[in-house]
């Protein structure tokens, strides 16, 4: 197909079509004339991905680059192919704590690894992530957040085996690694919105009581200033 | 305190802490001379906050600004204010689904809340993030994602639960909307770091097989090659 069809396939347009493929982040389509470029279906996949990668996940064009080069050019094992995609994808932040609260955080961290008897490269930058929101937790002094830890915890075990089961299911070895790099940004917006609304109705329940109890003091409140004044008064 | 103190106490260079001011995220200290300002315990604890939600969460000064507002001018009800700071610390993302795919996201969105008979304001944007992300879900096909979405919903009961119960365990009210904003961001990061720890864990033992399986493969081959080669050859 020519490039006018496959943005009309993928829903991006020609432009950024363009800018794609010189950013490198979608291989060039054969040249059939001197001007004039054929794609396949392999380019509306990629495109597809792409899209998800920048406007779902919010990652950069260098970031994405990363993610798609560790598809294109896997490990050599099964766990090693899946870890380099799942690496890529994630997140580095900078927080900026000092010597012993970062050595503190690394620490916290990797006594919850050993709780709970994970198997975990050293280099993991999941173990990075995990120690700088402890840093952050332990600058606020939050100790009540900590101990919920095992309780986050369990659920990831939930969901992480579900998302391997998930990626494990794929037909090939390529499938798999957009699996991975699908479930973990996709995964990552999902949860984050179901934890939101979770989080919505455990307080509108929650606080019934309690806003009950303001709305009823406020009234008795105002009815008793309005007994004291003379002038009607808006509320 | 003056801004070198505050700057040591929290970590925060003076110049920073100047632009934070100017900003408005972080309110001017008193000024106890025409060009010397005097700063509290409060000034600390918010450029603490201010710190984890740029650093740990990522987020753009305008947000920051946001979400600092919500907490400074809270909603009437509790539920309101705790609501109104959340909303501030949610994403929006802008994925560009056309309008068909959009509203079956949408329904699909609303029929999982329903079936899990969660109570929400229509608007809240969580909502539009889970659609989101559905759409993209099913831009790519993936059919075997939203058969695992109740698996995400009951962990994310889970963890919505104690994000709840950490907030209204606070002191006070400023205390508990900041326990919003700090469950939130540090909350998501958390959650994606453990996820991805529970990922690597449980591929590393998924694999074994596989690759157990494909490593001896692998090594009949080059045998059967090796035996055909007269030179020997690097593997």
């Amino acid at each position: 197909m020519r490039i006018a069809e496959l943005s009309r396939e993928s829903g991006v347009p020609p432009a950024t079509i363009k800018y794609y493929v010189r950013e490198g982040l979608l291989p060039p389509g054969e040249l059939t004339h001197p001007n004039q470029a054929q794609y396949g279906a392999a380019h509306v996949r990629r495109l597809k991905l792409i899209r998800v990668l920048t406007d779902v996940g919010g990652l950069s064009i260098a970031v994405t680059r990363n993610v798609l080069a560790s598809i294109d050019t896997p490990g050599t094992s099964l766990h090693a192919a899946l870890g380099k995609v799942q690496y890529a994808t994630t997140p580095r932040r900078d927080y900026q704590a000092n010597e012993p609260t970062r050595a503190t955080a690394l620490q916290q961290a990797d006594e919850l690894i050993a709780r709970r008897g994970w198997q975990l490269n050293q280099a993991s930058p999941a173990r990075q992530l995990l120690a700088e929101a402890l840093a952050a937790v332990n600058s606020l002094g939050r100790a009540d957040l900590l101990a919920k830890l095992d309780d986050y915890a369990e659920a990831a075990e939930r969901i992480g085996a579900a998302d391997v089961e998930l990626v494990l299911g794929r037909p090939d070895l390529e499938s798999m690694l957009e699996a991975v790099v699908i479930g973990t940004v996709i995964g990552d917006a999902i949860l984050a919105a179901l934890r939101r609304l979770v989080e919505e109705d455990v307080s509108a329940r929650a606080t019934v009581a309690t806003d009950g109890a303001r709305t009823a003091a406020r009234s008795r409140a105002n009815a008793v200033h309005a007994a004291a004044e003379t002038q009607p008064r808006a509320t």
